[in-house]
């Protein structure tokens, strides 16, 4: 296979840049890579002139990325232009209906409609690949799909967003509230329009879903995963936390347990020594767990040109050299309905409240953990000026409910002012 | 298609056991995942009856490692028997000679015989993989040939064996000296029956040399790695750089300089906060450095049955998968001779003496390093008993032959007693 492998990239926004300036800086070691030239066609965007720094004055320009999804010469459809339905969608499901191999970065689109695009693509013989959408620059969908094809996943964890990764570290280092980090992040461009994709929680929650399907092989099921952002996470919670040895992350886990498969994205307490702890700034890290291999880290840049321009390419040389892959790793229609959780597993909890200061208080809160069946790890009491005392409180590993319980029964006190924060600690 | 793919496993050690486990025990996760059955037809290894712990009598048995790459029912010869040359050369030629493909965990065989087996497959039309001969579960091969795909590597650096750093770190977390932690370790079953393969850098060059031609597509030659093992590391030099910030690592790195291709696997001194620095035991990391991906960290257990297994299983898979790649990426025959480094390329060192104490003996050190042209970021004398004051040096950048310099200009002083200890610092 000799002739040329042609793309058609539909989106010239950061990443389609990228792409292009990758195909036209590296045209000589990719087909030494591939065996074969890898080409560029034809183009789509919203604006056709504008100065993005590249040439793309030899390539035919689409004003609909369906019609570019659908021209002879494009042997692949390159969809860089985000959101999970409208025009990426319209495109993607064209290229498909067309026998055309689609290689995308969009992980809302897939998180919403990856099963249904999956299962289309097999029917028409065509591949779709994404190792884009996911963790940037780190060749994590591969690493899943294939390094640990030979293992029973045990779980999955990851730090797999930039922003809040950095808006979390950052508080800790300058001692900043999360108000005023945020206003900073904005400030300087960090953050989406819609701020709420990065730290509600809900961009990292997309990817959790992706690399859930091909850890388990369960259908792609965005609403199945828990989702909390870092929007309550307060600089007394990092501050105490790091006193008890923990840093504070956005961490999604996927594992699958006795009680069915459990997946969400939630602020969780890690030990400040782990790689996840250790973690700074904007940088992503995939922790993949395998019956075999053990426990897999990987780490990298989580976004930006660069970066998610090189997942791309992965991607792409992959078809370039002839490499066809169902989209998650089995047939698409293979994949069945993962068992919904009844619980999270057990874990450890953090737990921290403000005790009125009087005689007995901190025995009611002592009986209300032993009342749930809980036992304490560690527990310390803060000096304090105020009437009311910082009390933090590191559980045994305990479930949900019975903690749930023990919240309940220290609200039922009258020696807690406002309500306890709970995060869970992640045993990595 | 959905004919089984079947195996001959020639070698049924630690990491061959490995492999029937997993190919057992997964036959179902494997099937769907591949889209076809993976079975073992026949076996060989050195003695027939003995307890491994596994089922075998359903296999084919074959003495002859040969006589089991050249059978009908066999379309992967999984070679797992290590050794550079004999038996497991003479079954992966037959193997590749007969035109069937070849999965194979040993370094050694293709860190020196390499470049002319990619060569033999690739006239063949055999495909020769070997995930399982780099960094044991990591799946770095595959992140380095696929994964970075449309990258230029700027570097490759890694802590490929696990034997030496559990030496180096537990030299450093229990004040022992080399001598003893490798007495430890030998007791313990961790060293090879010949110990310079770890401790002399010998199993670590042959996987960099490895990564070496996939970073760079260049001939695979482990001639031209510079090697220096651990065991002139001392004690006090592992102290003293932490005093200064730094552990001590043997750290392979490869990298294109204007000089040409540098390749060393030698101690280095890292930032003791950096991902390498603070890599524990016996686990291994690879760092990859790619023009548009940026920098990508992956680590996992290096050695082991799991781990091997899994890595061997990700090749079978693909094989399975109807993926069918280059040895190194590219075509072996493209592959050029690399252009061998003059000169290593410019760094910061780290330089230990014994100065004799007397007046001016310090500006005489200092003078012999300013006439080659060298400037000091850091100097420390420290208190002493005894007749000669120890004397940790770190310099700016600059070249090995300007450090030779200053060390033998050291020695011409008189005043230092023993030749100074000279490591490189690795900027990461």
């Amino acid at each position: 296979m000799t002739e040329p492998l042609r793309l058609g990239i539909a989106g010239l926004g950061t990443v389609g840049t990228g792409v292009v300036r990758i195909v036209q800086r590296h045209a000589q070691i990719l087909e030494r890579r591939a065996g074969r030239p890898v080409e560029i066609t034809a183009v789509s965007a919203r604006t056709r002139d504008k100065d993005r720094g590249i040439r793309i004055a030899s390539y035919a320009w689409e004003d609909d990325p369906v019609a570019l999804a659908r021209r002879d010469d494009v042997d692949v459809l390159v969809e860089l232009m985000g959101g999970s339905d409208g025009p990426a969608k319209a495109a993607v499901e064209a290229a498909i209906a067309a026998g055309k191999d689609v290689v995308t970065a969009n992980k809302a689109m897939l998180a919403v409609h990856g099963q249904a695009l999956a299962e289309a693509a097999e029917a028409n013989g065509a591949v779709l690949r994404f190792e884009a959408a996911v963790a940037g620059g780190i060749p994590v969908v591969k690493a899943l799909t294939e390094g640990l094809a030979g293992n029973e996943v045990m779980r999955v964890m990851g730090v797999m967003n930039g922003t809040c990764n950095y808006i979390l570290t950052r508080m800790e280092s300058a001692g900043l509230t999360y108000e005023e980090v945020f206003a900073e992040a904005k400030a300087l461009g960090y953050l989406e329009a819609d701020p709420t994709l990065d730290v509600g929680g809900i961009d990292a929650g997309h990817k959790l879903a992706l690399l859930t399907a091909i850890a388990f092989g369960t259908r792609v099921d965005f609403d199945a995963v828990a989702i909390e952002g870092i929007e309550r996470v307060s600089i007394d919670d990092i501050r105490q936390a790091a006193d008890m040895g923990f840093r504070i992350k956005l961490l999604g886990v996927a594992q699958m347990t006795g009680r069915g498969l459990e997946c969400r994205m939630s602020p969780c307490l890690v030990p400040a020594g782990s790689s996840l702890g250790q973690l700074e700034a904007a940088t992503n890290m995939v922790v993949l767990e395998g019956d075999a291999a053990g426990q897999i880290v990987l780490q990298g840049a989580g976004a930006g040109e660069g970066p998610t321009a090189s997942a791309v390419m992965s991607d792409v040389l992959d078809l370039a050299r002839g490499t066809r892959l169902s989209t998650f790793g089995q047939p698409a229609a293979s994949m069945e309905a993962a068992p919904a959780a009844s619980a999270s597993a057990p874990a450890p909890y953090y737990l921290r409240l403000a005790l009125v200061d009087k005689p007995g208080a901190l025995a009611r809160i002592a009986t209300a953990l032993g009342d749930a069946g809980i036992s304490i790890d560690r527990m310390r009491q803060y000096g304090h000026a105020e009437a009311v005392a910082p009390v933090l409180i590191v559980t045994h590993r305990t479930s949900r409910a019975a903690l749930d319980q023990a919240v309940a029964g220290m609200d039922a006190t009258g020696v807690v002012s406002g309500s306890p924060v709970a995060l869970r600690i992640e045993e990595v």
